[in-house]
């Protein structure tokens, strides 16, 4: 008979997540009531938000003590009892580090069809969240014009390597921030025009020199000095896109903040923050446009696979690390399902 | 024969400014060339974003060791050899700390008239860089909507008073940060639905009381631990305007930045800074609406006046030390033209 094999949440995160913030359990698997989808995940996908939402209320209620973590996710239905999803379909929601999970359309937890066609990874990356984050971060809240200069930091990761390309599709400059030579190898090799290595040079310094006439828009994944360096270096009415934070995120009290703030008065900057989620609505418009570039090898992207449902806290904490190459997940089973469908 | 007394910037300010930061000297009067204007002054404006002038360049070029300190004032056409304006006559500008100044049309000292039947004072005030500061910050970067919460920091100031009641009068709550009893009962004579004591009362925790629906936009004038209350208590999609930081002015080395910044991205906030100079173009606009507001008893101002061109760097330190009861100005002579005429 089989299990559903758990990852609670145990405490409130201090420092790195690490496993002992978890709690591993076996629990019976749920039965689908009416109108739930039970579904079997396959993939999880790793995301810097989730540090936040072990630790407290923000944007989304934090996660409960003794609740699953939350994670997106790819799953295969098991059980439908909504007619809008059959069986062996690929689906993917907030189903969380279990072995099964119980989705119901019109909750957090909804359900949402893959495409037919569509890698699974390239629904959780380029197509999924973390591609619309860059589209909509990118092209809503920044606003780039062509023959702008946009510097993104976390550049080599999921959503930054595609800030990067998506500037360069719009007719942008593109200048990348990581943490060391291969990251910043791999940038070049996406087409960014230029490559910074937070780890080994002066991030201001280089700015200067890479962005001769300034930073339009700075696509801010890390915070701390680099979104110093960065507002040091912003061209006049230069916008900050504020998506993450995550060299804070292991931080028990908030460290400083960005002491150059009041580049933003005197360049008469704007400093803005978003939440993708906010774009669900128009999110067939990104799919839309992200499938496109994809198609048509504009848009790359490398995965970072990690097996086992076991590794789900070491797979996450290898994103504060920077260890991950490219788009973080973890393949947790095999489909069982017919091979699928080209769209 | 009559001389010209100037304050002449004798090194950067480190601290507080003090008179030791100016070398006074008595010159010749200029002599009008072919289009220059020669003004007496009468009144000089005192303002913040002076202390930054002095010290380094940004919006403006830093005035140079050994210049005379720049300075807004208004003064008494002596001479001219620009055909559109007449000795005795009232303009204003960038005239610098000294007796006399030439202006000339089309440079950064150029004379503005003041239009007949506006007392001196207003129009260095209401109607001048400070109303107008309030004016274009407010409306055009921060976009009040009726029945919004405004908040304003140093706002029993001449910028930040007019912001709270501009905030009234276009139907919005206004909130007022000032330091001390007699600034905050003076906020509520104005109009201002709450005043909150920085000096004897927790900002964010008074904030939390005074908006319940958290604050929709926050004028700062002040930078420092009320910007951070602020962002603390940001409403969904809510502005910050930064229109300056007096409380880092001072200090020679920056400071830290606001550590709750991630307010903007957890609240969809944007934080935008404006220099009114950009704003000149549109100054008619402005002047229209804040002189029917004068008029019609609806923005009121007060003036702290100080006398003597001697005791100005004492009247600029009054800024930073809190000491101003409104809009400060120094008197350094009489006029000698003929009584104006009405408007």
């Amino acid at each position: 008979m089989p299990v559903n094999r758990q990852w609670l949440l145990a405490r409130r995160p201090s420092g790195l997540v690490s496993a002992d913030d978890f709690r591993w359990v076996e629990s019976p698997v749920p039965v689908a009531g009416e109108g739930d989808v039970l579904v079997r995940n396959l993939y999880l996908s790793c995301d810097p938000t989730q540090r936040g939402w072990m630790a407290a209320d923000s944007y989304l209620p934090a996660v409960k003590i003794g609740d699953v973590m939350r994670s997106f996710a790819v799953g295969e239905v098991v059980e439908s009892r909504d007619p809008r999803f059959q069986p062996k379909e690929l689906v993917q929601g907030l189903f969380g580090w279990q072995d099964y999970a119980l989705a119901r359309p019109g909750t957090p937890s909804a359900p949402s069809r893959i495409a037919p066609g569509v890698p699974v990874e390239t629904a959780m990356g380029a197509l999924g969240l973390t591609g619309q984050t860059a589209y909509f971060g990118l092209l809503d809240v920044g606003k780039p014009k062509p023959g702008e200069t946009v510097v993104v930091s976390g550049a080599a990761g999921a959503t930054g390597s595609a800030v990067g390309q998506i500037a360069k599709i719009k007719g942008c400059r593109a200048v990348g921030i990581a943490g060391g030579e291969a990251k910043c190898r791999y940038l070049l090799e996406l087409g960014f025009d230029a490559a910074i290595d937070y780890k080994s040079e002066d991030v201001a310094k280089r700015l200067r020199a890479t962005c001769p006439s300034g930073v339009d828009i700075y696509f801010d994944n890390v915070g701390g000095p680099v979104l110093d360096a960065a507002l040091e270096n912003l061209a006049m009415r230069g916008r900050v896109v504020l998506c993450g934070a995550i060299s804070r995120y292991n931080d028990s009290i908030p460290t400083a903040g960005p002491r150059n703030y009041l580049s933003l008065l005197v360049r008469r900057g704007r400093m803005e923050g978003f939440i993708v989620l906010d774009y669900f609505p128009r999110s067939a418009e990104a799919v839309e446009a992200l499938s496109g570039w994809v198609r048509e090898g504009k848009l790359k992207e490398r995965f970072d696979v990690q097996h086992g449902l076991e590794n789900a806290p070491g797979a996450l904490a290898r994103l504060f690390k920077g260890e991950n190459q490219g788009k973080q997940l973890i393949r947790i089973a095999d489909p069982t399902g017919a091979p699928r469908g080209e769209g």
